[in-house]
């Protein structure tokens, strides 16, 4: 090492490195067919269409009594329409009657609307007379207080579409017309291996001047959250043998490799030496324009995404869910949604520079109005209880010196 | 069935049914002991205490010189300081040199800090000079560029509080203290059982008059999302043997059982009526302040919570949100958390009426402007679809009769 090394490298934002990597991505993981019900939190590969209308036939949404409409034209309490009740609709059956005129039959929420009938009237609208009869007192439309055919979803009709990741009652809807198993996107499997003369496993204790690994398991925690496979291939020494050997292994049984190494630019140097050698093209990118997380490796080998973090480990966080999270939603084909957030006001100035994109983890409280105040956690940038201290993430944009008290932000979840 | 048949129960909000609800809720699942590595989203239910200092030994935080600061004091590129370069630091392991007044000793990032020296210089501030001496040229305080022991925690200090669901970095903040088994609250077992004479099982094509069962499928899905293992228990008849049988097992079998059972008036008695008949204090409450959802049974039977949602899938969904939700939350020991929300403003106008509070579905619009609209997704309040086409929920309080179009909203993810 000599007082003048220096790492040169051209800082892009998150996005245009995006823009760079993703097209370059040809090893895309193949799709999936599972069952519907345990396609919770998986991304719709095939936008599945409606093979039938739901509901396959005209339902009552009220109990009362099947008629037609007609009958009912001009009815009132003092004048009343009388009809006489032909029998009962059973629950989960084709009605056996035809409703004349003149004629009701009575029926439940939920059960089909049988022929001849075109409304239903609710049963608080109507009296009982005996003798079989009832008053109806108050006119219905026809139509009124049935669920008609494919009034939820009609035949051919697109349920969900590709790209969305499936929701509890998404699962609802493919079922509720039959669609019992699905076609969804693999989960990506990601590898992650940690690099550092200085990293034990968590559970070994650390000898004077070693630290605990603990990025691989955040990031794979994360990664999981996201509906990616991750696997932890432990941590390689700072020597380009030992260091190429595991990323080599690790990416060949993966989609996608994620490393984090120290944070000294040598161990960076050697980062970027081995991540060039895994295959074509290699490198397209060193240096974000973010804070943390600038010198971020991005690469491209033989079509699969490989990233090197910085070993910090919340720069490592942070730039994995600005970085990491759109590449693994790439992968899964999912489409980017709106991360949660709230807006809140800020408590104290925080400080950035122009040219780059700064994340601040900050506490959200809430105030007695309701409202809500963002108050950054205080803390050398590298120490990992920021993170845990936190809730959310504010962030100051690229050209931006800072945010002063009292800006209304948007905090993200953290 | 005759004209005069009415349902009375008197209404309560959902918060007052919980407030009644859940101090009677006396079996509580026990707690349970994990790897770290696996608790992801679970629930702490020890708080734990760092058991060591992180870091434990003072580390540096750049690459440079490990120096005594009073030894850079005044320097300056014109007048720099020199120093004699001792050795190297290795990463990993304790320093075996000591840095005495005029020496500096090569230092990595995240290397430990050797005796003697109480700061470091970064590279970009030095110049090496040949004779294995150094040229500073800024001057350095005590403590700079240096993360000290315990800085990041304090042996004793809380990590994690109670209720807390763990998040990755959550799972990052215990490893790097060498936390690898955490005690969390056990996953509720939550029973759901259907019931209704028009139901079958989703693989089943129905016949005229029948349809498909997913509100089990839904509820299971939002429930394990939430934390609990759901287990379904099929479709009951609606018969008082039947129903009570099913519900007798299932609820033996769990924590908690959620029946969703039809819509009508007279299924709606016999839910009641088996409900009360599952164990004491039974039945506490029937009917709730909201829309959809109004007919919910609460009940508690021999400390187990039993509840009784609409057939209705969006009532049935939407409710489960709601009030469900929260039962399984306090099953589980979690502290209610901020549910993700956006604020939007209203495209249309909501009717409402006071005295119950409306959920309506709606979808979220990104405005050119980076602002977000509201739409209600419009459609009969039983249609599952509705619930597939919308990304959020809208609340009309309980003491409003409606939203005017333009008004600014908060929408929760759906």
């Amino acid at each position: 090492m000599t007082g003048t090394t220096h790492e040169f490298f051209t800082v892009k934002t998150v996005q245009q490195a995006l823009d760079d990597l993703l097209p370059l991505l040809t090893h895309i993981p193949a799709h999936e067919t599972l069952p519907t019900v345990q396609a919770r939190g998986r991304i719709i590969a095939e936008a599945p269409r409606a093979p039938l209308d739901l509901p396959e036939f005209a339902r009552s949404s009220m109990d009362g009594y099947a008629v037609r409409a007609a009958d009912t034209f001009g009815a009132t309490p003092s004048l009343p329409a009388y009809l006489k009740v032909a029998g009962v609709i059973p629950m989960g059956a084709r009605p056996d009657l035809r409703v004349k005129s003149g004629h009701a039959a009575e029926i439940y929420t939920g059960a089909m609307l049988p022929e001849g009938a075109d409304a239903v009237v609710m049963i608080e609208r109507t009296q009982a007379i005996g003798d079989g009869e009832i008053e109806v007192m108050a006119p219905v439309a026809p139509g009124e207080n049935i669920v008609q055919i494919g009034e939820d979803v009609a035949a051919g009709d697109a349920i969900l579409p590709r790209g969305q990741r499936i929701r509890p009652q998404d699962i609802g809807g493919l079922l509720a017309v039959g669609i019992t198993q699905v076609t969804v996107t693999a989960r990506p499997r990601v590898a992650l291996l940690s690099s550092g003369d200085e990293l034990v496993p968590p559970a070994m204790t650390p000898s004077p001047g070693q630290i605990r690994d603990i990025n691989a398991y955040v990031l794979a925690a994360m990664f999981e959250e996201r509906g990616a496979q991750a696997s932890i291939h432990g941590i390689a020494s700072d020597t380009f043998d030992d260091l190429y050997g595991k990323a080599r292994s690790s990416l060949d049984a993966a989609d996608m490799l994620v490393l984090s190494a120290g944070s000294s630019v040598s161990v960076r140097d050697l980062t970027r030496e081995v991540i060039n050698r895994l295959g074509a093209p290699g490198l397209i990118q060193h240096g974000l324009a973010v804070k943390p997380g600038k010198p971020t490796i991005l690469a491209v080998c033989d079509g699969k995404p490989v990233i090197g973090l910085p070993g910090n480990p919340v720069s490592a966080a942070l730039v994995a869910r600005q970085l990491v999270l759109p590449v693994i939603d790439h992968l899964q084909g999912a489409v980017p949604v709106r991360p949660p957030s709230i807006r809140a006001t800020l408590t104290h100035n925080i400080a950035s520079t122009t040219g780059r994109e700064d994340s601040v983890p900050v506490r959200v409280i809430t105030n007695a109005d309701g409202t809500f105040s963002a108050e950054p956690v205080f803390g050398k940038s590298n120490l990992i209880f920021t993170l845990i201290q936190a809730d959310g993430l504010v962030t100051v944009p690229l050209n931006s010196n800072g945010l002063r008290a009292g800006t209304e932000v948007t905090v993200y979840g953290l």
